[in-house]
């Protein structure tokens, strides 16, 4: 069998600052599988967090080194992955006017994303342009390092039959240069945050990758467990009531679940000390996870080496397609 | 008195082709008195080109080189403006998506050149994104060279105060880098075509800076002159009904003028003759520009190496403000 080239898989997140336990488990770890068997671009979308920060873009710089040593710490290695900044490669710009050339605003104006972003976020004045165009730049990011797979979750698959059509659009008026991109569907386990409701940074309830063990003993000793337990005394029902056992299930071995489900059902085993048997099964799944990122840290040369080096590779990469893209454009025998 | 940097210009044409007396009188000489007094930037806007002829980009490239030569020949100064090709300085691309973040859509499509050139331009499909930013773009070419001023025609006014706003409002939201650009009301001159209308290439009206002279000869020998003055014996009247007459004013001297229509009304003169003088007219005023337009085309390599020499040079202040944009965004105590 000959030698194939893998294929390629672009994602990316938004430098929104530290990452909690829900991004551990819902990308992290998927990308950190994604990378031993297909070449690997992930980008921070600094442009895609303008799009929605664009009142605030100060605190976008910060937020992407916080992410960047998540992404380091988590696992995510620069040595199989590219990983860089977006606004770095000014190739995403130059793609995402040219396929706004061709990007009807009506395939935009019907994306469900834009609409419900309005919205959810109504504090914001989100009907920009820029806001409009989010996935011609989606798609802009992809073509450039011609994605074959897109890692999404399902809430994401409007933008990527859009970033689909197109390329259709693309190969179908100049020439087939692109592959049609495949979404790649991630199984996202919805990770409950400290009050039940799904882990996320805008809730209050979570705990970050770079939560220190205290601070993690003390967030989940504050966690509300079975509102119908007051008491010790009484026994409990922790696989339909208690908030906690949600994350017991994530963080503990089957057997030791076992023993927890039987001892809270008896009255035998009270919520402080059952909370703090999960704060350490969390605090050492996270220990190489801090040490990493400890290291790390200490030296802040580092982060910007790899993703300098991230960068060059991906703007070799995005050149060569964007003369691909302009051939095909300015080509006379070009279809 | 201090000597002081020259204000900046910002101005450009869409390679549509070859251009025409039109363009001479109504763009060309204006650029040659501006490139006098201020520092000028020319550029070749084939992004813009885009956002109307996506559909058949093949023909921009040749269309850009004959504009070009028609700039040269028609006296614009690569030594003393900087001539370039939008597309070749990525900045343009960057600074568009970027500005694309502050603004609104609703200042798009209340442009009313939006509306009016999808009405005008019907068998396109000109409902794109890349058509909606048209003035993002514009703006985006005027701030990276800081223009101070922009020679437009009446007709561009909404687009430079779209660009005002979008100033504007990044000097508000970031930091004041930016000074709010002028419209500098070119006083165009509607040149007639050869059948009354203004001259342009969609008429098929229309003398070419590159027409030869047998070409010019021929195109001015079948005007239509007088059509009340069917033979040679009626008294024409020139000043009001002659078609040819309105070029002659413009291209042969006052003492000539008041000849032919007092020999015009006194039937004492033929149109065939008439439109010779006025042929050979054209061709005097045309001569130099021939000459120097047969020169630069023999020498293929000198356009593209004043291009490339000018995107340089355009690609080093574009650079510079792009620095400052960041910079504005990003730090902390920008604002």
């Amino acid at each position: 069998m000959s030698k194939q080239a893998k294929q390629r898989i672009l994602s990316g997140m938004r430098p929104t600052g530290k990452l909690h336990l829900g991004h551990l488990h819902g990308v992290l770890e998927n990308w950190k599988r994604l990378q031993d068997k297909y070449e690997c671009f992930f980008l921070v979308a600094d442009w895609h967090a303008l799009t929605t920060s664009y009142e605030r873009p100060q605190e976008i710089p910060s937020n992407k080194d916080e992410m960047v040593l998540d992404w380091l710490a988590a696992g995510i290695d620069p040595d199989r992955a590219t990983l860089f900044v977006q606004s770095e490669v000014k190739e995403h710009a130059e793609l995402h006017l040219m396929l706004s050339m061709i990007t009807p605003v009506s395939w935009l104006e019907r994306n469900p994303t834009y609409k419900e972003q309005q919205q959810h976020l109504k504090e914001k004045e989100l009907a920009t342009f820029g806001f409009l165009g989010y996935p011609v730049l989606q798609a802009a990011d992809i073509l450039l390092y011609k994605g074959h797979k897109v890692p999404v979750g399902v809430d994401q698959l409007p933008h990527i039959e859009l970033a689909r059509e197109i390329t259709r659009r693309f190969n179908y008026l100049y020439k087939d240069i692109f592959s049609v991109p495949e979404a790649l569907l991630a199984e996202v386990p919805k990770l409950p945050g400290l009050d039940g409701r799904k882990m996320s940074k805008s809730y209050g309830n979570s705990i970050f990758l770079s939560d220190p063990p205290d601070v993690v003993r003390k967030k989940i000793s504050a966690m509300i467990t079975d509102v119908e337990r007051p008491r010790m005394g009484d026994p409990g029902d922790p696989e339909n009531r208690c908030i906690a056992f949600k994350l017991h299930r994530l963080y503990l071995p089957a057997e030791q679940l076992e023993v927890i489900v039987s001892e809270c059902k008896a009255a035998k085993r009270g919520c402080a000390a059952c909370k703090k048997e999960l704060a350490e099964a969390i605090i050492r799944k996270m220990d190489p996870i801090w040490q990493r990122r400890k290291a790390l840290a200490a030296d802040p040369g580092k982060v910007k080496a790899i993703l300098a080096d991230g960068a060059n590779r991906a703007r070799k990469v995005a050149q060569s397609t964007m003369a691909q893209v302009w051939s095909a454009l300015w080509n006379r025998n070009a279809k």
